[in-house]
């Protein structure tokens, strides 16, 4: 099975990734830009195809391609061993049952964005990758391993056994997820979407925190709350760097 | 014109902004958080009104409201000048174009849980606040003001004018918005789900920055970005408190 990646950020950063079967490159762009990309895939000992503008609207299928796409192979369903092979200060996302699949996309996608290694959800009970979670995913369901388990609960304590933390993100709880340190190997957890972190997920948690909320409302979209989080953790693990 | 917020935290965040017209408290409550809400509302000097749960769940409108809900009056439809009024360090939110209601409810949602004081949209070719998108917002399309403009460009010269400093997120630019001041008055400058920023408002943004793409995908969803945004702004602000 292989997809695509559109734009000139999201070819670089799949080059970099690796696992790219070939680029589509404007044939007419001759600018620096496309020079650069010649050069990451003549490097890489990628297929560069050059070609019309028309080819890679069909190839990059209505997603906005900037005259680039890249094929490369999707990363078949994996294993958290897999996902976590080789990966020295893991960053994992757990949704313990999140129902709408537009949450479940937008949540791949920040996982993408952060650079979250992999994302657990339970079996039953949750949204699944559907065509709706796909698109929303906006090309992350292709990137980001989503791994499916039918015992959250032993996932979260095998987690726990290669050394992750786990940050249950809960609706109210003192501890602000600002105090926790998230530059250690982690797991961040959050619940569905009305009810939140489950009693028996939250108390297999390391560590419950909270986003300070400042006006009426007592909890975020859980999509938007995933995004905060994951990229805090970014944010604290590259401090000073960027 | 009225509206409700229900559960405990919505409704002690509610008493302490001020507005509430009254309180409805599940009779049956007599433990501590019960008897700290009867004990505010007499503070407050608002009518405490103790019901049964079938009372409240008619109030709180199929909003989980853990056995109290808040009646308060809808703020009117807020220029920039009442919304700033006696505001030392504005926090504003500017979505051009957002076209999504549940983009817009959502923004409206993390725009309330990160203490900004007014969202400011176009008047044209923008989401408005349908009931989707107060539905999404959960409540903060009665908190957070949310100022409609015929004429951006304007809004953002007045708001210079003002002393904010007018930050806008690309999709693509080499500034993190981690290095960007966020303690100093601001406006966070999103543009809509497909184009990102227009042009014309990237100009006039005094500063462009970006989010860390570390993975596929090249952009987050809008209302995604904004959360981040918004709460990394709070974080800076409060940096040290929380």
């Amino acid at each position: 099975m292989s997809t695509t990646v559109a734009g000139w950020h999201a070819v670089e950063a799949r080059l970099a990734a690796g696992g790219v079967l070939s680029i589509h490159l404007d044939a007419g762009r001759q600018d620096r830009r496309a020079q650069r990309v010649r050069d990451l895939a003549r490097h890489a000992q990628v297929e560069l195809v050059e070609c019309s503008g028309a080819e890679l609207d069909v190839l990059a299928d209505g997603v906005r391609h900037q005259g680039v796409v890249a094929v490369f192979a999707a990363p078949v369903a994996a294993s958290v061993d897999e996902a976590l092979a080789g990966v020295g200060c893991p960053l994992v996302l757990i949704l313990d049952g999140v129902e709408d699949p537009r949450n479940l996309g937008a949540c791949l996608r920040s996982a993408d964005g952060a650079g979250a290694h992999c994302v657990i959800v339970p079996r039953r009970r949750a949204a699944g990758l559907t065509e709706v979670a796909r698109k929303t995913a906006a090309g992350a369901a292709d990137s980001v391993p989503l791994i499916t388990v039918s015992n959250l609960v032993r996932c979260m304590d095998d987690l726990k056994q290669r050394g992750l933390w786990l940050i249950g993100l809960a609706d109210t709880h003192g501890a602000s997820l600002y105090q926790a340190d998230l530059r250690r190997p982690a797991a961040l957890v959050l619940g569905n979407e009305g009810q939140g972190l489950r009693r028996l997920t939250a108390e297999h948690c390391d560590e419950l925190v909270s986003l300070p909320m400042r006006g009426a409302v007592s909890s975020l979209n859980v999509s938007v709350a995933t995004g905060i989080a994951l990229y805090e953790a970014g944010r604290q693990r590259t401090m000073g760097v960027e």
